[in-house]
Protein backbone atom coordinates (compact mmCIF):
# COMPACT_ATOMS: atom_id res chain seq x y z
CA UNK A 1 0.00 0.00 0.00
CA UNK A 2 1.38 3.43 -1.03
CA UNK A 3 0.09 6.67 -1.14
CA UNK A 4 -1.82 7.41 -4.35
CA UNK A 5 -3.80 9.92 -5.96
CA UNK A 6 -6.36 7.51 -6.05
CA UNK A 7 -6.31 6.33 -2.58
CA UNK A 8 -6.30 10.71 -1.75
CA UNK A 9 -9.17 10.63 -3.43
CA UNK A 10 -11.92 8.33 -4.29
CA UNK A 11 -12.48 6.68 -0.55
CA UNK A 12 -11.85 9.86 1.15
CA UNK A 13 -14.95 11.59 -0.97
CA UNK A 14 -16.99 8.19 -0.48
CA UNK A 15 -16.95 8.22 2.93
CA UNK A 16 -17.25 11.69 3.83
CA UNK A 17 -20.33 11.89 0.93
CA UNK A 18 -21.70 8.87 3.11
CA UNK A 19 -21.59 10.78 6.51
CA UNK A 20 -23.14 14.17 4.85
CA UNK A 21 -25.99 11.82 3.18
CA UNK A 22 -26.28 10.14 6.98
CA UNK A 23 -25.85 13.49 8.63
CA UNK A 24 -29.27 14.44 6.12
CA UNK A 25 -31.07 11.40 7.82
CA UNK A 26 -30.51 13.13 10.83
CA UNK A 27 -32.15 16.31 9.64
CA UNK A 28 -35.09 14.60 7.90
CA UNK A 29 -35.57 12.60 11.51
CA UNK A 30 -35.34 15.59 13.24
CA UNK A 31 -37.87 17.80 11.29
CA UNK A 32 -40.78 14.86 11.60
CA UNK A 33 -40.27 14.55 14.84
CA UNK A 34 -40.74 18.41 15.67
CA UNK A 35 -43.11 18.80 12.59
CA UNK A 36 -40.72 21.55 11.28
CA UNK A 37 -40.54 21.78 7.84
CA UNK A 38 -37.27 20.81 6.33
CA UNK A 39 -37.22 23.54 4.10
CA UNK A 40 -36.07 25.73 7.39
CA UNK A 41 -33.26 23.72 7.67
CA UNK A 42 -32.19 23.49 4.52
CA UNK A 43 -32.23 27.20 4.37
CA UNK A 44 -30.38 28.28 7.35
CA UNK A 45 -27.13 30.12 7.32
CA UNK A 46 -24.20 30.80 9.94
CA UNK A 47 -24.27 34.39 8.38
CA UNK A 48 -26.23 36.17 6.13
CA UNK A 49 -23.55 36.31 3.24
CA UNK A 50 -22.98 32.50 3.65
CA UNK A 51 -24.38 29.64 1.72
CA UNK A 52 -27.40 27.93 3.11
CA UNK A 53 -27.62 24.44 3.97
CA UNK A 54 -28.69 23.21 0.72
CA UNK A 55 -26.04 25.72 -1.05
CA UNK A 56 -23.44 23.80 1.22
CA UNK A 57 -24.32 20.28 0.38
CA UNK A 58 -24.62 21.03 -3.30
CA UNK A 59 -20.85 22.38 -3.28
CA UNK A 60 -19.78 19.64 -1.42
CA UNK A 61 -21.07 17.06 -3.95
CA UNK A 62 -19.32 19.95 -6.63
CA UNK A 63 -16.21 19.67 -5.45
CA UNK A 64 -15.72 15.80 -5.24
CA UNK A 65 -17.16 15.46 -8.84
CA UNK A 66 -15.24 18.28 -10.37
CA UNK A 67 -11.91 17.38 -8.14
CA UNK A 68 -12.14 13.26 -9.55
CA UNK A 69 -13.52 14.64 -13.19
CA UNK A 70 -10.99 16.27 -13.60
CA UNK A 71 -8.13 14.30 -12.58
CA UNK A 72 -9.69 11.35 -14.07
CA UNK A 73 -10.56 12.92 -17.59
CA UNK A 74 -13.80 11.46 -17.44
CA UNK A 75 -17.11 13.08 -18.05
CA UNK A 76 -18.72 14.49 -15.08
CA UNK A 77 -22.62 13.94 -14.19
CA UNK A 78 -24.39 17.31 -14.37
CA UNK A 79 -26.86 17.92 -11.26
CA UNK A 80 -30.15 20.58 -12.22
CA UNK A 81 -28.81 22.67 -9.39
CA UNK A 82 -32.40 22.89 -8.18
CA UNK A 83 -32.47 20.56 -5.58
CA UNK A 84 -34.24 21.93 -2.33
CA UNK A 85 -35.43 18.81 -0.91
CA UNK A 86 -33.41 16.55 1.54
CA UNK A 87 -33.97 13.79 -0.83
CA UNK A 88 -33.30 15.36 -3.78
CA UNK A 89 -29.85 16.65 -1.96
CA UNK A 90 -29.26 12.85 -0.74
CA UNK A 91 -30.08 11.44 -4.67
CA UNK A 92 -27.31 14.21 -5.79
CA UNK A 93 -24.38 12.96 -3.41
CA UNK A 94 -25.53 9.59 -4.20
CA UNK A 95 -25.20 10.06 -7.67
CA UNK A 96 -22.08 11.89 -6.79
CA UNK A 97 -21.04 8.58 -4.84
CA UNK A 98 -21.73 6.19 -7.96
CA UNK A 99 -19.75 8.31 -10.21
CA UNK A 100 -16.75 8.65 -7.81
CA UNK A 101 -16.70 4.79 -7.01
CA UNK A 102 -17.00 3.90 -10.76
CA UNK A 103 -13.51 5.52 -11.60
CA UNK A 104 -10.29 3.18 -11.31
CA UNK A 105 -7.32 3.62 -9.09
CA UNK A 106 -5.61 3.67 -13.11
CA UNK A 107 -7.74 6.42 -14.23
CA UNK A 108 -6.92 8.66 -11.19
CA UNK A 109 -3.16 7.54 -10.32
CA UNK A 110 -0.32 9.31 -12.14
CA UNK A 111 -2.25 12.62 -12.35
CA UNK A 112 -0.28 14.06 -9.62
CA UNK A 113 1.77 16.38 -12.52
CA UNK A 114 -1.29 16.54 -14.96
CA UNK A 115 -1.76 20.05 -16.08
CA UNK A 116 -5.20 21.43 -15.41
CA UNK A 117 -6.55 24.58 -16.16
CA UNK A 118 -9.74 25.99 -14.54
CA UNK A 119 -12.28 28.59 -15.73
CA UNK A 120 -13.97 30.50 -13.05
CA UNK A 121 -17.84 31.84 -13.53
CA UNK A 122 -16.04 34.87 -13.34
CA UNK A 123 -13.96 34.10 -16.29
CA UNK A 124 -10.74 34.40 -14.15
CA UNK A 125 -8.49 31.17 -14.92
CA UNK A 126 -5.99 29.50 -12.77
CA UNK A 127 -3.67 26.35 -13.28
CA UNK A 128 -2.91 23.49 -11.03
CA UNK A 129 -1.39 20.40 -11.04
CA UNK A 130 -2.84 17.42 -10.61
CA UNK A 131 -1.73 17.04 -7.26
CA UNK A 132 -2.29 20.82 -6.00
CA UNK A 133 -5.77 21.14 -7.52
CA UNK A 134 -6.63 17.95 -5.17
CA UNK A 135 -4.47 18.69 -2.18
CA UNK A 136 -4.11 22.67 -1.58
CA UNK A 137 -8.09 23.35 -3.38
CA UNK A 138 -11.03 20.22 -3.93
CA UNK A 139 -9.91 18.72 -0.39
CA UNK A 140 -9.88 21.73 1.60
CA UNK A 141 -13.36 22.83 -0.04
CA UNK A 142 -14.65 19.56 0.00
CA UNK A 143 -14.27 19.72 4.19
CA UNK A 144 -15.14 22.89 4.49
CA UNK A 145 -18.74 22.51 2.69
CA UNK A 146 -19.27 19.69 4.78
CA UNK A 147 -17.74 20.69 7.92
CA UNK A 148 -20.06 24.06 7.21
CA UNK A 149 -23.14 21.49 6.76
CA UNK A 150 -22.60 20.01 9.91
CA UNK A 151 -22.12 23.30 11.92
CA UNK A 152 -25.04 24.55 10.32
CA UNK A 153 -27.60 21.68 11.75
CA UNK A 154 -25.71 21.30 14.88
CA UNK A 155 -26.43 25.18 15.31
CA UNK A 156 -29.68 24.22 14.85
CA UNK A 157 -30.06 21.49 17.50
CA UNK A 158 -29.91 18.28 15.53
CA UNK A 159 -28.24 15.96 17.83
CA UNK A 160 -25.15 15.10 15.60
CA UNK A 161 -21.90 14.08 17.08
CA UNK A 162 -18.64 13.89 15.52
CA UNK A 163 -18.73 10.54 14.34
CA UNK A 164 -21.81 11.40 12.46
CA UNK A 165 -19.42 13.97 10.75
CA UNK A 166 -16.14 11.33 10.34
CA UNK A 167 -18.35 8.55 9.07
CA UNK A 168 -16.66 5.09 8.06
CA UNK A 169 -13.20 4.58 6.35
CA UNK A 170 -14.45 2.95 3.31
CA UNK A 171 -12.14 -0.12 1.43
CA UNK A 172 -11.53 1.09 -2.25
CA UNK B 1 6.76 15.65 -8.01
CA UNK B 2 5.55 12.67 -7.04
CA UNK B 3 2.65 12.94 -4.25
CA UNK B 4 4.07 11.48 -0.90
CA UNK B 5 3.17 11.74 2.77
CA UNK B 6 5.10 14.74 2.88
CA UNK B 7 3.62 16.90 0.88
CA UNK B 8 0.23 15.34 1.89
CA UNK B 9 0.83 16.50 5.29
CA UNK B 10 3.71 19.30 6.21
CA UNK B 11 2.43 22.28 3.72
CA UNK B 12 -1.13 21.56 3.74
CA UNK B 13 -0.50 22.09 7.98
CA UNK B 14 1.25 24.98 7.54
CA UNK B 15 -1.07 26.26 4.86
CA UNK B 16 -4.31 26.31 6.95
CA UNK B 17 -2.65 26.57 10.34
CA UNK B 18 -1.61 30.37 8.51
CA UNK B 19 -4.60 31.01 7.33
CA UNK B 20 -6.14 30.66 10.69
CA UNK B 21 -3.80 32.70 12.23
CA UNK B 22 -4.73 35.37 9.93
CA UNK B 23 -8.49 34.67 10.53
CA UNK B 24 -7.37 35.46 14.48
CA UNK B 25 -5.93 38.81 13.33
CA UNK B 26 -9.42 39.48 11.65
CA UNK B 27 -10.86 38.59 14.97
CA UNK B 28 -8.58 40.93 17.33
CA UNK B 29 -9.22 43.84 14.95
CA UNK B 30 -12.89 43.10 15.08
CA UNK B 31 -12.82 43.30 18.33
CA UNK B 32 -10.82 46.53 18.84
CA UNK B 33 -12.74 48.35 16.60
CA UNK B 34 -16.09 47.10 17.85
CA UNK B 35 -14.72 47.55 21.64
CA UNK B 36 -16.06 44.01 22.04
CA UNK B 37 -13.87 42.18 24.35
CA UNK B 38 -12.32 39.40 22.82
CA UNK B 39 -12.89 36.60 25.06
CA UNK B 40 -16.64 36.69 23.92
CA UNK B 41 -15.55 35.56 20.34
CA UNK B 42 -12.78 33.18 22.16
CA UNK B 43 -16.15 32.03 24.16
CA UNK B 44 -18.83 31.48 21.40
CA UNK B 45 -20.16 28.30 20.44
CA UNK B 46 -22.44 27.24 17.63
CA UNK B 47 -24.25 24.72 20.16
CA UNK B 48 -23.90 24.18 23.36
CA UNK B 49 -22.57 20.99 23.57
CA UNK B 50 -19.79 22.06 20.88
CA UNK B 51 -16.48 23.31 21.62
CA UNK B 52 -16.24 27.10 22.17
CA UNK B 53 -13.48 28.99 19.01
CA UNK B 54 -10.44 28.50 21.64
CA UNK B 55 -10.91 24.96 22.05
CA UNK B 56 -11.62 24.79 17.77
CA UNK B 57 -8.20 26.43 17.76
CA UNK B 58 -6.00 24.08 20.07
CA UNK B 59 -7.74 21.21 18.58
CA UNK B 60 -6.51 22.19 15.33
CA UNK B 61 -3.21 22.48 16.24
CA UNK B 62 -3.50 19.40 18.27
CA UNK B 63 -4.68 17.14 15.13
CA UNK B 64 -1.43 19.01 13.46
CA UNK B 65 1.00 18.15 15.66
CA UNK B 66 -0.01 14.89 16.50
CA UNK B 67 -0.32 13.72 12.76
CA UNK B 68 3.63 14.73 11.85
CA UNK B 69 4.77 13.85 15.39
CA UNK B 70 3.43 10.73 14.59
CA UNK B 71 4.32 10.13 11.46
CA UNK B 72 7.96 11.26 11.82
CA UNK B 73 8.79 10.07 15.02
CA UNK B 74 9.72 13.15 16.48
CA UNK B 75 9.61 14.40 19.97
CA UNK B 76 6.63 16.97 19.65
CA UNK B 77 6.06 20.09 21.03
CA UNK B 78 3.36 20.77 24.16
CA UNK B 79 1.53 23.17 24.78
CA UNK B 80 -0.27 24.73 28.16
CA UNK B 81 -3.90 23.97 27.37
CA UNK B 82 -4.33 27.32 29.16
CA UNK B 83 -4.58 29.98 26.11
CA UNK B 84 -7.18 31.81 26.50
CA UNK B 85 -6.21 35.02 24.46
CA UNK B 86 -5.64 35.57 21.08
CA UNK B 87 -2.49 36.65 20.85
CA UNK B 88 -1.84 33.05 22.88
CA UNK B 89 -3.90 31.34 20.35
CA UNK B 90 -1.48 33.11 17.63
CA UNK B 91 1.80 31.90 19.46
CA UNK B 92 0.44 28.29 19.63
CA UNK B 93 -0.20 28.26 16.50
CA UNK B 94 3.19 29.68 15.15
CA UNK B 95 4.80 27.09 18.15
CA UNK B 96 3.42 24.65 15.88
CA UNK B 97 4.21 25.83 12.70
CA UNK B 98 7.62 26.26 13.86
CA UNK B 99 7.68 22.15 14.71
CA UNK B 100 5.99 21.00 11.62
CA UNK B 101 8.05 23.27 9.12
CA UNK B 102 11.39 21.65 10.91
CA UNK B 103 10.43 18.04 9.94
CA UNK B 104 12.11 17.22 6.62
CA UNK B 105 10.52 15.21 4.10
CA UNK B 106 12.64 12.15 4.87
CA UNK B 107 11.36 12.44 8.20
CA UNK B 108 7.56 11.82 6.96
CA UNK B 109 7.87 9.71 3.52
CA UNK B 110 7.74 6.01 3.88
CA UNK B 111 5.64 6.42 6.89
CA UNK B 112 2.15 5.68 5.11
CA UNK B 113 2.86 1.45 6.16
CA UNK B 114 3.94 2.56 9.39
CA UNK B 115 1.85 0.81 12.32
CA UNK B 116 0.50 3.52 14.65
CA UNK B 117 -1.23 2.76 17.71
CA UNK B 118 -3.62 5.80 19.32
CA UNK B 119 -4.81 5.16 22.98
CA UNK B 120 -7.78 7.98 23.41
CA UNK B 121 -8.63 9.87 26.68
CA UNK B 122 -10.93 7.33 27.29
CA UNK B 123 -8.28 4.47 27.32
CA UNK B 124 -9.89 3.21 24.20
CA UNK B 125 -7.09 2.17 21.68
CA UNK B 126 -7.37 2.33 17.69
CA UNK B 127 -4.61 1.10 14.83
CA UNK B 128 -3.63 3.03 12.37
CA UNK B 129 -1.38 3.35 9.46
CA UNK B 130 0.16 6.20 8.89
CA UNK B 131 -1.62 6.90 5.69
CA UNK B 132 -4.74 5.68 7.21
CA UNK B 133 -4.00 8.54 10.15
CA UNK B 134 -3.32 10.72 8.02
CA UNK B 135 -6.37 10.77 5.67
CA UNK B 136 -8.71 9.05 7.51
CA UNK B 137 -8.34 10.95 10.64
CA UNK B 138 -5.93 13.54 10.91
CA UNK B 139 -6.51 15.82 8.19
CA UNK B 140 -10.30 15.76 8.38
CA UNK B 141 -10.57 16.48 12.13
CA UNK B 142 -7.88 19.58 11.01
CA UNK B 143 -10.13 20.79 8.78
CA UNK B 144 -13.27 20.44 10.56
CA UNK B 145 -11.72 22.49 13.71
CA UNK B 146 -10.45 24.88 11.26
CA UNK B 147 -13.24 25.81 9.67
CA UNK B 148 -15.68 25.51 12.82
CA UNK B 149 -13.40 28.40 13.77
CA UNK B 150 -14.20 30.22 10.78
CA UNK B 151 -18.15 29.38 11.26
CA UNK B 152 -17.78 30.68 14.41
CA UNK B 153 -16.23 33.60 13.60
CA UNK B 154 -18.22 34.63 10.24
CA UNK B 155 -21.19 33.46 12.62
CA UNK B 156 -20.51 36.26 14.73
CA UNK B 157 -20.07 38.88 11.99
CA UNK B 158 -16.31 39.24 11.63
CA UNK B 159 -16.16 40.23 8.48
CA UNK B 160 -13.80 36.94 6.63
CA UNK B 161 -14.11 35.61 3.10
CA UNK B 162 -13.26 31.89 1.57
CA UNK B 163 -9.94 33.57 0.81
CA UNK B 164 -9.02 33.67 4.57
CA UNK B 165 -9.89 29.91 4.72
CA UNK B 166 -8.07 28.74 2.24
CA UNK B 167 -4.89 31.12 2.72
CA UNK B 168 -2.13 30.50 -0.11
CA UNK B 169 0.08 27.31 -0.55
CA UNK B 170 3.03 26.95 0.90
CA UNK B 171 6.48 25.95 -1.17
CA UNK B 172 8.43 23.40 1.07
Amino acid sequence: MTISMYKSSVPIFVQFLTSLSGVLDKAAAYAEARKVDPAVLLNTRLAPDMFPLVRQVRAATDHAVNACGRLSGMDMPTFSNSETTIPELKERIAKTIDFIKGLKPAQIDGSEDKEIKITFPSGATREFTGQSLLLNNSLPNFYFHCTTAYDILRHCGIELGKRDFMGSPVSL
